[in-house]
């Protein structure tokens, strides 16, 4: 047998083994696409298995993340850390190996987070704009330092999800032709053949989107080496290869069924289907030695492309060193709080008007941040001016333009994160971040430095009503692990979270901004800024206080005005300002409880759901909040209905503290 | 000028007067659509404004809702109880006529709450397939009762959102040819030129769905009339209609910019449009007595029609007036909680599968019940056995195959609740509620009767890792409103957790039910089941205790192994199942009280986030769950590293209360 054979091979029975041995997962799919994955690995990804994060390789996504033993078993016969120990261990409580790939376990060589399906196109359409985003910055018309590609494996469950409608729509808008999706066609999905409800004709629907579309038998090794050669040539569009195979090639009575998709093929069956091949039926784990020796031809050939490169980025000089230097490093100034605090105009305003001022000299600052918005730029106000548009074969600029396509915003923002080079952001109303859930919890469990910039965050926008006012939204986001969630009170304070988000590496930060005009706080003098930073501070005191009101945004003036009138009435009251309570509960318990003068009575006043709130306040405290819908109406009336003045919320708290 | 053309002119004058006066909304959508709405309601649409509610009217949608003053202006003319008054109260306090339509205000003639893009053209496959599926099982060769067909307008948004692409090929795949869809191809976004980021060939992409696709100069009457008509005709596939448009026609500066999109055209470019039109510049809100008379003509003509239905339906007899009855009035008979909970076998099982065989026996007394699973039917185990599949063409069965599309299928739940002819479901995985987020606000907003049966609730479903373990996501939609969240602990839990979803008229209910297998509860002899169906309700229980202890589904029997063990080191231990928090908390206070042993302290056992639970714990209680993503391993592994054994937990809750 040839060596590339005998690797497909052992990739297909180390994944059959595999799943045998963990008693769960998903044989067929790495069965039919073993040869793929060899194909792309062999002879047209670039990458060096000692250096994974060698910042121009290739991105190879598995969109199919169900078929994570094909990834890991690729991976272990190109040479990356990953033994056949922990191929052994798929699945297993610590192993590098679990049921989906997953980039925040730094399992060496995996680019990306996939398994819901839709992410992993949607995130390889984002890994591909980075490398023409950061290409045009970087590169000169003899000197290209990033221009690498992204291969995906994508299935029919990538291709039904509506995130990869829309992000597939944007790549091929952009004309992005470094990207290279491959569609596992194998007619099965879990609840029986695709016919049953997916008969559109996909290739159509791609050239509808502007891609280069090419069929074929996905088992004819010369057909795929052809059709990614062609994709890899193609100068213009994005490539869609619609591979038809067949789910667990060669098992007996399993193959083309859904019984391969989601189970192990069980003992009989693997025996079956090893000696069908000539596979011999132990050891099991077996991987021949001539197996690995296409990969080691593959990655000796682009050694030199490698060493040329480092010697290339070594003798980068003047503004393009810098350049590589703040973008590769994704620099941000050590100073950046002071310096956007110093430039801050503390006036009254919308958030999001102070937000973008903000915006604009961290976006000069920091070279690295780049984004957009969905269809909502000049509401949000996120546009970085003089940054210039990304369009169609335009990638120099800094503004992206995702039209009304949350949910792809997301996945493309997570890639560009994860591509080392931008701090990303993506904009829209806050009501919509329901729209791209999915993506923001990948970013949580990826641990990527996404930025989500929200505007129109209660119900007081006014009058588009309840369908665009959020009330449940800050309050689940909050619940999602690792996102820092911010929604600052005034000018200082935004500024406060811009620096909090760009300094933030370890994870995602939404900002949650205002529509409606806010006063600017009054701090007392020799308030020290850095204050600001803890997530929760005090902001008006009182000795000894009876009750401490926390509040957030917009409502922290009202708890200032329902302060003044509160202490005329003979109570003493603390007002704390509480922006991001996640940074807040990583403080030392006795510093919170200092700022919260534990054990005072507590009151919150949030415009949205009180549920979490009511663990900060206690079972004695009291929560001002919103538990049901909003209404259509202009925002001072929802405000004097609901509760919302300062007047109103001092007669609330008086009837609580019993007057 | 001529009747019909003077509709016209009052919807797009009525619009522009009605923002003016609001200072907030979408002028240039209503001015642009006008004539295409007049000729739908005036020439196509099958309605009787007397009877909103006929059930088999033909339905009109307005996606873009943010143009919902066309809506309002067309509900006025054709005579639904829609006074000027309440348009001149656009998006006022109160007003029937809020910034995006919504039925669950019940504006007369509102047939779906829209504003977030891509709902409705979603909810419009769901109405266009209710007919059939209604039809299927009530018409006969010479009868028909049901057999409605759906108008749609839909803006670029509506169909850049992902939502949408699930959809259509849902509607193209099952051959809707009742659905006729108008797309408002204008060229402008809130941003700009739709060019700036949506160039792709929308016509070819419906092609590609399978659908019949025309292209017409959206200003042109007889090119409007001739396709509506053509789409009308078609008998095999759902229609497109590409319409060319130009936003705010008639306004002098303001025509084919993103100006006229979002904000009131301003005093001057009102005069001088209507100036130009010939229109008169007082009164505003002038409604000319002739352009009520198309509308008049039409709903005349349609009497006979109407008249005819209401004696067939009248004259229904035997089996099909019975079937008629049955899913008209969605009858659920009254005694449903006491035949489901005799039917009941209650062992140790995933609650997946008692939950399964509970549908059965509901499907057989419930002929509303239908529903479909976003490709997952096997894994939740919501297949109605002998209920048939609905496929391209046949509509006569109850299992409906969304594919791997559960946003749309969100969507399409919602719209067959709102058709009034079904209790449906839709199922997935419990962490891909976060893809079908929207959808599910939507329902608690328009308070549908819509099922979400979700599996695979937590960390417990094992292997498949942090991507598919829900952590966050039962705290997530506890916070939508009007939603009802339901994690039943047994079998007998399933079917009070059932019966409580089919007898609940005033909004959706999701069921969350276990992968893995858990133990039957074990009662007190002589326990009321009523109790079951109050929320929350005490399982095992000490005179006097010290600690409750509350605790959701798969948690429920850990607390009764933990009171055990506590009560042997002479704690007094109550323990309260909770499967349904929302329903508990609209008992009355004392009750509540009297179940949580008030003032005892509390602990809460819920394996997901505990930011919820520590609102009902207290500051002086506890919570034990998980506020990390997941890890792929064997279950067993998991809760033994986590601490979600009865010993485990026994341990923390005696450090808690201090031994």
């Amino acid at each position: 047998m040839k060596a590339f054979d005998q690797a497909v091979r052992t990739v297909q029975f180390l994944s059959v083994d595999a799943v045998e041995q963990a008693n769960a997962g998903h044989p067929g799919t790495p069965m039919a696409l073993a040869g793929i994955g060899v194909e792309i690995f062999t002879r047209h990804l670039r990458y060096q298995p000692q250096d994974p994060v060698w910042p121009n390789r290739d991105r190879f996504v598995l969109s199919c993340g169900h078929a994570s033993m094909l990834l890991y078993s690729l991976l272990h016969l190109a040479g990356y850390e990953l033994s056949l120990d922990e191929l052994k261990h798929f699945r297993q409580w610590g192993s590098l190996t679990p049921g989906h790939p997953e980039c925040g376990y730094h399992t060496p060589g995996v680019e990306t987070t996939t398994g819901p399906l839709g992410q992993g196109i949607s995130n390889a359409v984002g890994f591909a704009l980075a490398s023409k985003m950061a290409g045009a910055r970087l590169n000169t018309a003899d000197s290209k330092i990033i221009d690498y590609r992204v291969f995906v494996l994508a299935s029919d469950g990538d291709l039904m999800e509506g995130i990869a409608s829309e992000a597939s729509s944007i790549a091929g808008h952009l004309k992005l032709d470094n990207l290279v999706v491959v569609y596992d066609d194998n007619h099965i999905t879990i609840d029986g053949k695709t016919e049953i409800t997916f008969s559109e004709d996909v290739g159509k629907r791609f050239e509808a989107y502007g891609w280069f579309v090419q069929k074929v038998d996905g088992h004819n090794p010369a057909q795929v080496a052809r059709a990614l050669d062609a994709a890899v040539a193609e100068g213009q569009r994005p490539s869609l290869i619609v591979a038809r195979t067949h789910i667990a090639i060669g098992a007996p009575t399993k193959q083309d069924t859904p019984a391969a998709h989601g189970a192990p093929l069980g003992k009989a069956e693997v025996e079956a289907t090893k000696k069908a091949a000539g596979w011999p039926l132990t050891p099991t784990f077996l991987v021949p030695p001539e197996a690995y020796e296409p990969f080691r031809e593959r990655t000796s050939a682009l050694a030199p492309e490698y060493d040329a490169w480092k010697k290339t980025v070594a003798g980068l000089k003047g503004e393009r060193a810098a350049l590589w230097k703040a973008l590769s490093e994704r620099q941000v100034p050590k100073n950046i709080f002071e310096t956007l605090l110093a430039a801050t105009d503390n006036k009254a305003d919308a958030t999001r008007s102070h937000s973008s001022k903000i915006q604009q000299k961290a976006a000069e600052l920091v070279p690295a941040l780049a984004g957009g918005s969905a269809d909502l730029a000049e509401s949000v106000k996120t546009t970085i001016k003089g940054g210039g548009d990304v369009g169609p074969g335009e990638f120099a600029g800094r503004n992206l333009h995702f039209g009304i396509r949350e949910h792809a915003m997301g996945a493309i923002v997570n890639a560009l994160a994860l591509s080392g080079f931008f701090i990303p952001y993506g904009s829209t109303f806050l009501i919509f971040s329901d729209y791209m859930r999915p993506a923001i919890r990948l970013a949580g469990l990826m641990k990527t430095q996404s930025l989500f910039v929200y505007s129109h965050d209660s119900v007081f926008l006014g009058e588009d009503g309840p369908t665009h006012q959020p009330v449940e939204q800050l309050s689940s986001l909050r619940l999602i692990p690792n996102l820092d969630v911010v929604r600052p009170a005034d000018a200082f304070e935004c500024a406060a979270a811009w620096s909090h988000a760009l300094e933030r590496r370890e994870g995602p930060t939404a900002l949650v901004l205002t529509r409606h005009k806010i006063p600017a706080l009054e701090r007392a003098a020799g308030f020290d800024p850095a204050r600001m930073r803890d997530g929760a501070y005090v902001l008006a005191d009182s000795e000894r206080p009876d009750l401490v009101i926390i509040a957030t945004g917009s409502e922290v003036h009202l708890a200032l005005e329902a302060r003044l009138i509160l202490e005329k009435k003979g109570k003493r009251v603390r007002v704390v300002s509480a922006p991001c309570w996640q940074a807040f509960e990583r403080l030392p318990v006795e510093k919170q409880n200092a700022v919260l003068a534990t054990p005072a009575r507590r009151a919150v006043i949030e415009a949205g759901s009180t549920g979490l709130w009511r663990g900060v306040a206690g079972l004695d405290g009291i929560v001002i909040g919103i538990d049901h819908f909003g209404a259509s109406a202009p925002w001072e009336r929802i405000a004097e209905e609901w509760g919302f003045t300062g007047a109103l919320v001092a007669e609330r708290l008086l009837a609580f503290l019993g007057t």
